[in-house]
């Protein structure tokens, strides 16, 4: 069975908006077996976006569009896809009803553009939108299948995960699964990773190795075809334990799972507290991202002047004014002294030059403080970064939780 | 004058890695007026690279290829542009040079992987990558034109806007540009804000009007063609001034300014100190991404815990008891007390439930309270959001911004 995406939107085509949907899409066809040769987009035209669906419907079995199922006159997706089918477009009350109810639940003002969405062509399974008001279609047509989805990823994908996989993996004829498992890893650049882990990226046929660079992150993706997903994994099995002997702690987390996740699921019953300058609060973000943080972390204070460092953080003026608010001894009191604040376990604490301005010869943009406390000792880190502001500010909380997951992981600073 | 982009990685093709370059480059090249017809995405198969790209030269005058550059052996592209060039690939001192100096600015041991990119194809002219280590690479074959850019987004675009969009530019016989300009609007619905605008979107020809949905974002794209860079500037001018008395206020920032960035701009001398519960940070990560917010910013606390509401915001334990930490009242403190601990002219709190656990009956996950407090008065705002966790904290702390634009605007509560 061979799969084509379709992404409607002329903001795709103009590089308005960038296409997430071909990628998602692919990555979960591909885990049952349904390879993805052809990737297409049109803009909202309603007669090139017929010829688009005639025309991929010729060469593959399945045709799944994305986008142009909104309530404004440039969503055009429903008429298309009726000229396709042949039906016309009928008003389903149950679909109105759900999108009544979406916006009653928002308190949201309903107006009466939205009840275009209710209009599906005659004899198109409908299917549900728990997060928007479009629902998706799906036509059958012959053998072929035609499926339409709406095109923002949080309303698209779990329309794919709840109707579409389930339905798609009855249907394939096809016995062989291609599965995917992503080690990800921090501290170390893209090339160092190579040299650790060189043997495994010459793998080929089957299994396969690839490394992906990302800012303060590099990924080792293990993809192995096999005829079950029983066998598939163990193939994945297989390579991932060599990877893990070489790596070991290095890797921080695997697929969906996040530093953030790991930390807090190491914190256990240990309790937190953080102080944050450069990185300006984005560690509380990215802990708080995390279901169930509230039992650990007690209080983040984002001390970006020095007058807060000095009153809430009791920095010493003296210190700060000898050592510069972005030094090992201000880190290092940084960290203590939140600890002591909130009465938390542990204490983390950023202090650096995030950038454009600010820095002198002796202290470059990108140079930034880390520091760990606990009862029995205080560590600081001193790191460098390249980059904006924004990718400075994301390499330094990166690293301080990367140093959290190291003390979590052995217990010892 | 047309374009044609390829993005390289098998990790695009099995959708593991989204390819956002096809739409950067298309937008840049619509503002010099090239068209661009066909995006493809090939896998790290020297082969098939290499008739991709023997496929496009013959059809487009302009090839441009993204990724491949790396130093791992899975970076094909190299190999494969001196296979279409017929040039033997050679070792460059000048971009050795660099490599070894990128790593020592960043205190990083070098492995011997990274000279693999100091190699390109003989007459090649290779582009200085300012963020990374891979050069990118440009051949002239006859009229045609051959561009081979590192995939990492923050390396690609500073490559393409430095040396290859001025190099087009003189190139184009093209006389016609394509602009366009986006309007950010927040705390209206996309249909809300399509009966505002209607008439609008049904412009046509030359002159379009978008609207594009985001969480808590609603934009409109107005996009124009015309002979002269002048001509679409006028054009877009017009129907600018049209939608701006349609919505006023309600836009909060045109193009890549942020709601962050506007708020730090109108700022200007007064003070602010943040309250964070539900937001876990967020509104603080997001102000401290404008540079210069280091003289307004005094002082974030994220409470996350009810003992931090107590010790450090004040907030009277029986309060918290009677109303609960999500309350109206809890906000108004929030935000009263951190004003004053922080002796700033505003402060900012947001207190609320951000799922998926910790809702009641008449508390339901979205719940979000947000106050802000002057020395004349202090206001709460009552908000229902809807998605996962990290949604609704975006949405609380996208309000919270808008919230403050609105009085730094209006210097009134």
């Amino acid at each position: 069975m061979k799969a084509e995406i379709i992404g409607i939107g002329t903001e795709i085509l103009l590089g308005k908006i960038i296409n997430t949907n071909s990628a998602y899409i692919s990555g979960k066809l591909a885990e049952i077996g349904i390879n993805c040769y052809c990737h297409t987009t049109v803009g909202d035209n309603p007669s090139r976006l017929y010829t688009s669906v005639i025309q991929a419907l010729d060469r593959s079995d399945i045709v799944i569009t994305t986008g142009g199922l909104g309530p404004t006159l440039d969503d055009i997706t429903l008429e298309a896809i009726a000229k396709v089918t042949k039906k016309p477009l009928m008003l389903k009350k149950e679909i109105v009803r759900l999108i009544c109810a979406h916006f009653k639940k928002r308190h949201i003002r309903m107006v009466k553009s939205n009840l275009r969405q209710g209009y599906i062509p005659k004899d198109a399974i409908w299917l549900r939108n728990d997060v928007g008001t479009a629902p998706g279609i799906m036509c059958k047509l012959g053998k072929k299948i035609l499926i339409a989805l709406p095109g923002p990823p949080r309303e698209m994908q779990p329309m794919l995960e709840r109707y579409i996989l389930p339905y798609l993996k009855k249907s394939t004829t096809e016995r062989s699964v291609i599965l995917s498992r992503t080690l990800k890893t921090t501290g170390l650049t893209e090339s160092q990773l190579h040299e650790k882990v060189k043997k495994f990226l010459r793998l080929s046929g089957d299994t396969t190795v690839g490394i992906y660079a990302h800012p303060s992150q590099v990924d080792l993706k293990i993809t192995a075809k096999a005829r079950s997903i029983k066998s598939a994994k163990r193939k994945i099995r297989f390579i991932e334990k060599g990877i893990h002997k070489k790596l070991g702690n290095l890797i921080f987390a695997a697929d969906k799972e996040t530093i953030e996740g790991k930390v807090v699921y190491l914190l256990k019953k240990r309790t937190i507290a953080i102080a944050e300058s450069c990185t300006g609060g984005l560690i509380s973000d990215r802990l708080t991202d995390v279901s169930g943080i509230s039992n650990n972390l007690l209080l983040t204070v984002v001390a970006y002047s020095n007058k807060a460092k000095i009153k809430l953080l009791n920095i010493p003026e003296k210190k700060l004014k000898i050592h510069g608010a972005v030094s090992i001894q201000v880190a290092k009191d940084m960290a203590k002294n939140i600890r002591a604040l909130a009465d938390s376990d542990i204490g983390i604490a950023t202090t650096g030059i995030a950038g454009p301005t600010g820095s002198t010869k002796k202290k470059p943009v990108g140079l930034v403080y880390i520091a760990l406390s606990t009862s029995a000792r205080t560590i600081v880190k001193k790191c460098y970064f390249t980059g904006n502001r924004k990718t400075i500010k994301f390499c330094s909380s990166q690293a301080a939780l990367d140093i959290l997951r190291y003390y979590l992981m052995n217990n010892e600073l």
